[in-house]
């Protein structure tokens, strides 16, 4: 069921694939190099697993693979970039970037990003800002799957907040996480398993409890992170709505129930009030702060107070958030990525459209 | 069981109060203006509930009422606050201030405070900005309360996060939240109630499932938002790591299981690695990304496009972060806040202590 394929050849592959396309040697580089961290950190869902949805969106003139992507709007802190309906994997990399650069300058950079596109997992983005020695923040909002709590409207997407964070001797810390109980990865693995979903996952589109994992399928909902009432859903509704806000409102892109879907075959929302969808990064020096060697001490100290915690069942230790990801990059580096054989159906598929060899 | 108080009684007698444990002219007003805010927004749990814990806090010599407040290290756009070990009430809007003066200047503002106490409600902070048209930002980090997921220990306090936006002709948006599934406040409510809390609140000292409104009384802990290994706590323990991360480490106050705790007759933590507890504020100038009537239509339009979803049931609308609060601000400013007995008997007491009529 699994074929494995090196980091290597899939990255060559999916870059010559977005050059396909049209994007440019450099763009075809970072989509790629973006793409690919999903593999390596095991979150297959957002790697070359998509690599067909990129595609279909530009076939629908939905991306533009030669954008102009540029700062519309700056103070020494804080900018605000115009992603030129580009592929979010290139767009985001280019804005970080910007945050990066504010930050060396004058402590800290926030950028706010319009007209931009699925920009792949937050992590990686955030990540960008650890060599150095900067806290990285990424962000996105997206097209609504989650109903607010107290509603049966989808309103907000699953809004994922990513916080990367230097440590010394340690791994850094990363952690990367959607706004809602569960994203949509967890719910396909439990359709392939045929089992139901825990409660406070999903709900009717009648605004009713359900553990039916296809229940989006039927027009129900994902529920914001707290899941029920009295799981204080409300807390991560709020928590969806910031993200949305300063991705989409504080841009100028699209927010709410307004933000284009990544599926192509999906009609665009109606009326919509901005520019494509919306990010927002984020990028402090430590040593803006206190001198980075004191914070990696005290990072160091503080992964090894939560690692040596005591656990419930001694088998199963706390994890530091980004500790899983990183032994994953480690093992499918050396080893290779698994790919699902739909998923290699589709490179093929992919290959034999463009002229590429997988 | 209850008494009614004006807004403006209640601010008197805390001001007179902090005076009389020493606090300068401007502290006491400040110190109360902080305390009565949580009382007027409906945080019965943090207002002037509160006081004789202050009181106890300073009587113990773990607060300085004349602190020595300063800015110990800074860029354009980021500083680290010393508060003195002076009250958290006063140290906050002094830190929130110059997040807004950095904001003025380079677009946004980012303090990271060391040395300080319990600040009372974080949503009041952030809301320092709404007046400058800037969004703010205010976390802080707690006595440790939490279980991180897979553990039985207590590693995190309930490390709440608010986040205040502008509108135009709404009300702003204020979310204000611990990122635990419910904080102690919640608890009491159902322990003099008699009745048991919903799964995913709290766990046992050996880490078992509870529903034990008493169950911190005995060993227990508090689990952080999503409650349980499937309803996602491993996000609430990511959020709550980042507060005491931002608040704690990147300010060198205490962090994880060595922050002080608010109750004075608990003992202070062995070998704390920093100083005090820790906050983090931010402030960021909204036209420092686009105009500020631009954005104040859209937050209008997202507000609106939020309270308009469809309810699951008609007598239950979506409910806007902050809404339920500036109703009740307002109701309480025009009627009066009402005061349980015990909290007017604890005010009496002291009143009496320190010759101050109520």
């Amino acid at each position: 069921m699994e074929e494995i394929f090196t980091n290597e050849r899939l990255a060559v592959f999916a870059k010559k694939i977005f050059l396909a396309i049209g994007c440019s040697e450099k763009d075809a580089q970072t989509a790629a190099d973006s793409l690919l961290s999903a593999d390596l950190r095991g979150v297959d869902s957002h790697g070359v697993a998509r690599l067909k949805g990129y595609v279909r969106l530009w076939e629908m003139k939905r991306v533009n693979t030669e954008p102009d992507i540029r700062i519309i709007h700056e103070t020494p802190s804080t900018a605000v970039v115009d992603g030129g309906a580009g592929l979010g994997l290139v767009v985001a990399p280019f804005a970080m970037q910007v945050a990066i650069d504010k930050a060396k300058t004058v402590g800290s950079g926030w950028v706010s990003v319009q007209n931009s596109n699925h920009f792949g997992i937050a992590g990686h983005h955030a990540m960008m800002a650890l060599e150095h020695d900067m806290i990285g923040i990424a962000m996105t909002n997206a097209s609504a799957l989650v109903a607010p709590t107290f509603s049966k409207d989808k309103m907000l997407g699953t809004n994922p907040i990513a916080v990367a964070i230097p440590a010394g001797k340690e791994q850094p810390f990363v952690a990367d996480f959607a706004t809602t109980t569960a994203a949509n990865g967890k719910m396909e693995i439990l359709q392939r398993k045929k089992q139901p979903v825990p409660r406070g996952w999903v709900q009717t589109k009648n605004g009713e409890e359900s553990v039916n994992a296809h229940e989006l399928k039927d027009g129900g909902s994902l529920l914001p992170l707290g899941g029920t009432r009295e799981g204080s859903s409300h807390k991560g509704y709020m928590l969806g709505s910031i993200v949305d806000i300063f991705s989409g409102v504080l841009s100028g892109a699209n927010y709410g129930p307004w933000v284009p879907p990544f599926p192509a075959y999906l009609p665009m929302p109606v009326q919509m009030p901005g520019k494509g969808i919306g990010h927002f990064f984020g990028a402090m020096r430590i040593d803006a702060f206190r001198p980075a060697a004191d914070f990696k001490n005290d990072m160091d100290n503080w992964i090894d107070a939560f690692k040596n915690a005591a656990p419930v069942d001694p088998a199963q230790k706390v994890i530091i958030p980004g500790e899983p990801e990183t032994a994953i990059e480690k093992e499918r580096r050396a080893n290779g990525i698994p790919l699902l054989n739909s998923v290699v159906m589709d490179l093929e598929e992919l290959g034999v459209k463009f002229g590429v060899n997988l």
